[in-house]
């Protein structure tokens, strides 16, 4: 057909037309009209939409390794990304497969995806790393369709790409659905895309990880940055010291993490090319250890006599050591990942103030009356514990700020808003690696279209050299959880999320707004369509509404 | 057992004070504490609680008519919300019935709840109204407590409350409950506590609508001002216009309300207390209704020509009063409330202006340059249309502010915000009763605690005499649509709209905002309980979690 018609069709997959004739209203709103892009979000960095479309039907659609492939039938990673997407293109009508006799496939069917690994090695029992090659390419052309890619992280992305992008270009007949023919040629712009989760402020049921890990995938973010424990609960069940979340977990059977889920969210991750990336941080942010590990909380004191209540981890005893030293070992083999998180911010130095013993220390330590050097102290020796792990490790940016000596690969997260983009210029011209989240805070919310912030945000937009802009690389949106539980996580973080995927993950001049809401509105409505509670942009609907309530 | 103790019990019923040690924290942080009134929400006007309880067990309890009720067997109203009722407080584990063997109850069991309507009429079959008797009292003594009430609407407040309360002066042993003696009295101070949800610019499939009612019913909602069309959209079907949902909703088919679903609406509400009144705005606001009606809006002009955009109703031609006359003709006997909202609010006058025929009629009314006149032209041959088919309306403000002549019946609903305190002394100097949102418009979001924005309100802080403060019947939360939908609606109006309903029904003294969060934290585990996803007021935790996602 036309290019016209076409793509009027391909609209149509998601988002209808249908009466969206808003050209005769007489308020100004947003206007809905077709990107040339469809629906394709994040934008790939290179894509060609031909005219020319091909029928898809699910009798005769196949999902296939190809034969150059190195990874085939034994890749249950592949195997089961194949199973999702093939419900996700044409739903769970296992009816509408026909018999062998049935599958006759009209000439102009599009009848295979081919999936072809082309590194020797195709990782596809491995993990997802900072350096993993998420690059592939995609040709749909008839009958045959080719998704090329070194590793599987590459052929997930294009895999989930490609359906997507199949949604997108696929245009939706009443009982059939047709596909242009397509080149997509793509990689991510930045390596680190993340999203943080904070399951200690309120405690996150399992089932609402895996959903928001499935849409993560649908973003290409890559990174679960689980803020799993804090001062308020401590749902992580250790396998070395249980009582930490038998005493500091809201409930100590419902409200935990046990080595089981975390297994399973860790694989539920890998098979959608998602690393996990564990935050346990200290020394601040540490009241519900204290609960299950004695002497580990500074005593805070009023006057001359103990008040009762606990600060920051104690620095000065050997035995914070020993537990951290077990502690961190034990999470350097649960959690695969290369690095961990180890947190550092927030240090609050009133209590460490107050007790007698800290004072007697910071003497003999000569450290005067600057607590920075104390925090520094207890970091050191931290970070020297977890790099025997073999780790690497992120800290938030006070670390770097107070001039702890870090593994040159460690990895600074600047957070603090106003003016982070001196902290980038600081951070990088000392040589550091960073990943950004102050302009993604996304539990702060607002009336209206706060998508767009999240979305006109550039992170290299500081002062510095080419080589300090290459060692951002990435950032992550946070949706921390003081007001956020299973009630609302999910349509508070979709699709504001999506705006920094697309940031993390297309090209830098990929900025064009209108296009963005566009294309935004119909990636939403595909979200809806996958059972996720993605909230909308803008007064709208989708051929396929929200179920649940 | 003591009284400190069965306080205790009693919150632990819906969130557990378990691990929630705040004192020892660092932060400031609201301090969860045992209120003396539990979870009661919304406060009743008059609770004695005593420290002496009663066992309860889904094995003996029972909920019966009182012997010289008015309303028997034959109510069903009355007998479905017993049914309601026993699932909310003992869960659908029949298995815990027991055979008649099983059924001996402990000497010192609650085993009966027995409700006694007192007047002659119970209004069993009726309809909830702006005059009905809400009020009720409840004793809870041993071995059996009594609900009594006017009316059933009483009733079902009571019984809803009893419920609550149940849960509230309920201690959850591990596999027994039990209650404390009680007695309530109890009855609104405002006769018209709405909600507003809007199905335009946003679908709202009905299974959100039904939940959502549910959920006012344990606030205490008895109005749902259903915002039904707008310009975007005209879901509802109307069988003497087809054509306007036909052309008007956003589908013809997945996105509108059929006559069976506009009727069990209205079913699933009464059974609750809860009046239904539908909005249909004029003359602005009506993009869509264009689409099914010809000639029913104006064109607009660019210069000498129709522009093809189209404005508010037009005002001028016959056929536009011939076709109100049928429509609300339909819509005052598919909707049985005694009001239907009839909007009026926002008129752009640009494209009347713009419009040579319209310019002349205003030439021949001697109008003037004075569109707000042509306005109240239309509106009060609307008004005299609508009362004539026995029906009140509900206008907003503007329509007062113009000047147009109401009957003295008329609802003027104030809503734009800055000095509504002025407009709400203005509308009851004039004589007009009127209802409040102005402050409470929950689509507005923003971070942290805004529940104690709109707790904070009282409606009647204006300047007027004793005779205007009994005008103001109440007031409504507005839930609009634009970034609303079935997505995040549910979240995004609990509790936040319960801070309203207390305000709404508890005695002007109820101010206390640390008692509310203590009480609004467990009322909204309570709703989480039932599934609803109302979300969190702060870092906490619920004893049965969201099971949603």
């Amino acid at each position: 057909g036309s290019p016209f018609v076409s793509l009027l069709l391909a609209l149509s997959c998601c988002q209808g037309l249908h009466h969206n004739n808003i050209d005769d209203y007489v308020e100004a709103e947003p206007v809905f009209q077709a990107s040339k892009y469809g629906s394709l979000w994040p934008l790939p960095q290179k894509v060609q939409i031909s005219e020319v479309s091909f029928k898809l039907s699910s009798a005769s659609f196949r999902i296939v390794d190809a034969k150059a492939s190195s990874a085939g039938p034994s890749c249950s990673l592949l195997q089961s990304a194949y199973r999702r997407y093939y419900e996700y293109m044409f739903g769970s009508a296992k009816k509408q497969w026909g018999s062998k006799n049935n599958r006759r496939s009209d000439p102009s069917d599009l009848t295979e995806l081919q999936v072809w690994i082309t590194s020797p090695d195709s990782e596809c029992d491995g993990y997802p790393s900072v350096t993993s090659d998420e690059s592939y390419e995609l040709t749909v052309n008839q009958p045959v369709a080719v998704l090329k890619a070194p590793t599987v992280w590459g052929a997930l992305h294009g895999r989930i790409y490609s359906i997507y992008f199949h949604c997108q270009i696929i245009s939706y007949f009443p009982f059939s659905k047709s596909i242009n023919a397509t080149i997509i040629n793509d990689f991510p712009r930045f390596q680190h895309r993340g999203i943080l989760l904070d399951s200690s402020r309120h405690f996150l049921p399992i089932k609402v990880i895996l959903s928001n890990l499935e849409t993560m995938a649908m973003n290409k973010i890559n990174v679960f940055h689980w803020h799993i424990v804090d001062e308020q609960s401590f749902p992580y069940l250790s396998r070395t010291f249980p009582q930490l979340s038998e005493q500091g977990a809201y409930h100590p059977y419902t409200h935990v993490y046990t080595p089981a889920d975390v297994k399973m969210v860790i694989e539920f991750a890998r098979l959608r090319g998602i690393r996990v990336v564990p935050e346990f941080d200290t020394p601040g942010h540490t009241q519900s250890w204290g609960k299950g590990q004695k002497d580990l909380l500074t005593p805070c004191y009023s006057g001359s006599k103990p008040s009762g209540s606990f600060g920051p981890v104690n620095p000065i005893l050997n035995t914070t050591y020993d537990f951290m030293a077990k502690f961190f070992t034990e999470i350097s083999t649960v959690f695969p990942d290369g690095y961990i998180h180890l947190g550092g911010d927030e240090v609050d130095f009133t209590c460490w103030k107050s007790n007698p013993d800290i004072q007697k220390f910071m003497e003999q330590q000569h450290f005067g009356e600057d607590y920075s050097k104390l925090e520094s102290f207890y970091i050191q020796k931290l970070l020297d514990i977890v790099a025997s792990t073999k780790k690497g490790y992120l800290v938030w940016q006070e670390v770097f700020d107070n001039g702890v000596k870090l593994k040159p690969d460690t990895v600074v997260h600047v957070w603090i808003g106003g003016r982070s983009d001196k902290e980038m210029s600081n951070v990088t011209a000392a040589g550091y690696t960073t990943i950004l989240s102050a302009p993604w805070y996304l539990d702060y919310i607002s009336y209206g279209q706060d998508w767009q912030k999240y979305y006109k945000v550039e992170p290299l937009n500081f002062e510095g050299t080419d080589e300090q802009k290459k060692l951002v690389i990435g950032g992550e949106a946070c949706l921390w959880g003081e007001y956020v539980d299973a009630t609302n996580l999910t349509p508070r973080l979709w699709p504001r999320a999506s705006a920094v995927a697309e940031r993390l993950w297309s090209a830098k001049n990929v900025t064009d707004i209108d296009d963005a809401f566009n294309r935004l509105s119909l990636h939403r409505c595909r979200m809806v369509e996958r059972g996720i509670p993605a909230e909308p942009l803008f007064s709208s609907y989708c051929l396929h509404e929200y179920k649940g309530v």
